[in-house]
């Protein structure tokens, strides 16, 4: 049994939590004395996250911490101004200030960050913010959906291509089989993952909701002989797509479409969706449902590959604000709201946390080793918000707060089931 | 890989619908005309059940039925007393008069009740009349738990030694890894299976809820080398255990306990409950989730085994009020109010549901068998509601009626995992 604690995170990770190449310009401490009242805030603040083990380094340089042992990080705060910001709503400014350079991490970021995701959930007052929050988020009727989707995934193919898997440029969770496998060869196992939990025969028809660049409608042409129809709302992943079916032997098999998943026609074998339902909002599970009731066959079996939590929640505040706008990742119970309603039997729900953890260490790897060229092409905030998003991500799955669902389910009826598991791991 | 089309129901099905050792005495049929009145009220009951492929034979010999092509059974109505109460509640009365021989079944039983079963779920009246029939439904207090649990667990050991699996008495569903298993072999590797998923360790604490026979916490002991407590309120199921435990040489490794899974306590490495979750109640499923919150160490882990739903409904009410009282199987959603208001991190969910229609089938040939020994204990109307009982049960998994789910949970801060499911298939 390969066990997990192979995934070393600190003191062995290599990646730190501040680079100098994306250390803020912003270093003029403000001068001016921090009062007692500042400190008694900075505590107010550590309280309101829980007490993690971090320390809070003032603009006079005076530290507040409320652990004994040697805080994993400090959070330097620049400004009066900074520190009033994250008391207001802490979630939502630290990624802000953080991109701004108002404040700095002295230490590993994903230390930093992981120690604030273990305390803050059990933080009544973080709760409580949280609801306050929940009125300001974003919509996902189709119109909001296409604002919201352009906002990240149309920023520049080559932007991803920067830090991505040469394999299918694949902006999900790769399936590690051991933990030494390389990037790539963890991203083609996660789509072969898939296709055996589907079961995929040559010939089947499938319809993707939410293909991204397309590299895995193209990989289940290719190696499963399957007819696929894969939707998307993303004008530039789709040119992308497009130019790579086109140079590929399989441009017959695989038909791309530039449009939202409530408008899928057809009947189909396979209906599967990686990566998108952490788009749609809960308040349209009943509608995706709905879609997939009417364009999957008698015997069809489908599978969501998705971002979700062990209860309900919101996503973190500043990244559905600025870096996923309108996202929310669903508990198990949030997600049966798509199957129950139409009796779709769940055959199989694997948790993949770790190894999202682990694709998220390979990306920020690339990330930090092209950051030459993605200079070239952004600004120091975008960068660090990047950085930050990234490395976050990776503390939200280390810590537990974040899962990776693969939900496989059929019709009821269907008796075409495999005795075991075993042909998932048989090679 | 194998496929469970190996799993062939009708017509090689070796058990029919009516062996004649538990024929009915009542054969006397009344002799009096069925009016234009009876035959539309048959057909309106046909109706109320979504039209399944079936006849049905009223006690003048005429038949009523929908469908153009041969029917897979003939319900024979002998009197036009009991087509009036099928009318008044055909889910209950269709128990309580096959039971008590005043209907038959020509043909093969499985495939009526299936097709009943395939078309009963769209039926809209068949709804109605659940929803108006929950308020009858029995209690799950601890006392009425008490109750319950006595009339089913406690008629006879001999009874269940009569048709259960002699590996180690199993009343819940086995693993056939292939489908050519016996049923010990099947028993034996659900036990290992489950084991395998909570990777138990030699000296790890083990508390497990609802043990039925004990034959689980002997095998845990034995096998795996872990400490189990083991708590049922069934008396005889606990004579039986702990008379076997003095004979095997882990007794020093198991405390089996008669009290309430509320009264758990202590702390341990792992949680398991195989079979009980059934029974306890929806509304009970909170306070089971303090139980685990209370008793599960920091890094424990837990599996519950349980018959479950593709949606919300009610157990069928014939079975809940004669067979399982206080019973009812829960969909998914339901069960993650279990798990979600404490944070317990769902790592993996099986649905094995066409392993129990395989299990069942196999008690149903040893039932038969034994019939000698089994009316040397009970009367032909017990025989006949069993028989019914455990058919019913076998059709309800092999239409998609009922699952049966395995769910594996951890706390959600345990990064102790393995990489893979493989070690569960690697043998």
């Amino acid at each position: 049994m390969n066990k997990s604690q192979e995934f070393t995170l600190t003191p062995t990770d290599r990646i730190k939590s501040r680079p100098t190449h994306i250390k803020s310009d912003i270093d003029s401490r403000v001068g001016a004395t921090a009062t007692e009242f500042d400190k008694w805030l900075t505590r107010k603040l550590l309280g309101a996250i829980g007490f993690p083990n971090i320390s809070i380094q003032l603009w006079n340089d005076e530290t507040v911490k409320q652990h004994e042992e040697t805080s994993v990080a400090t959070v330097i705060v620049k400004s009066r101004a900074a520190l009033l910001k994250l008391i207001i709503d802490p979630e939502y400014y630290f990624g802000e200030l953080f991109s701004s350079g108002e404040i700095e991490v002295e230490g590993d970021l994903h230390a930093c960050l992981e120690a604030i995701y273990r305390t803050i959930r059990s933080s009544h007052n973080y709760f409580f913010l949280n609801t306050l929050k929940k009125y300001r988020r974003r919509k996902n009727s189709p119109k909001h959906a296409l604002l919201n989707i352009h906002q990240h995934y149309d920023i520049s193919n080559m932007f991803y291509q920067a830090w991505l898997d040469n394999a299918a440029m694949q902006y999900t969770c790769a399936y590690f089989e051991s933990p030494d496998m390389t990037l790539e060869q963890a991203q083609l196992a996660k789509m072969h993952h898939i296709c055996r939990k589907l079961e995929l025969k040559p010939g089947q028809t499938v319809v993707e909701a939410g293909c991204g660049w397309g590299g895995f409608a193209r990989f289940m042409a290719q190696e499963y002989g399957v007819n696929v129809k894969a939707y998307n709302i993303s004008h530039e992943q789709l040119s992308y797509a497009n130019e790579q079916i086109r140079k590929s032997d399989v441009s017959d098999k695989v038909e791309y479409i530039e449009d939202d998943y409530r408008n899928i026609t057809g009947k189909y074998d396979v209906f599967v969706s990686v990566g998108m339902l952490e788009h749609i909002g809960i308040e349209y599970y009943h509608q995706l449902g709905a879609v997939i009731n009417s364009c999957l066959n008698e015997q069809g079996r489908g599978l969501i590959h998705t971002i979700g939590r062990n209860e309900p929640g919101l996503l973190n505040a500043w990244i559905e604000s600025r870096i996923f706008p309108g996202a929310c990742p669903p508990s198990l119970g949030q997600m049966m709201q798509i199957f129950e309603p139409y009796s779709f039997s769940i055959l199989d729900i694997e948790n993949l946390r770790l190894h999202y953890a682990k694709t998220l260490d390979h990306w920020l790897q690339r990330f930090e080793s092209n950051q030459d060229e993605i200079q070239k092409m952004y600004d120091e905030a975008f960068i660090r918000a990047w950085y930050l998003y990234l490395t976050g991500s990776k503390a939200a799955f280390t810590s537990g707060t974040m899962q990776l669902f693969q939900v496989l389910f059929t019709r009821p009826h269907n008796n075409d089931l495999t005795w075991s598991r075993s042909h998932l791991y048989s090679r």
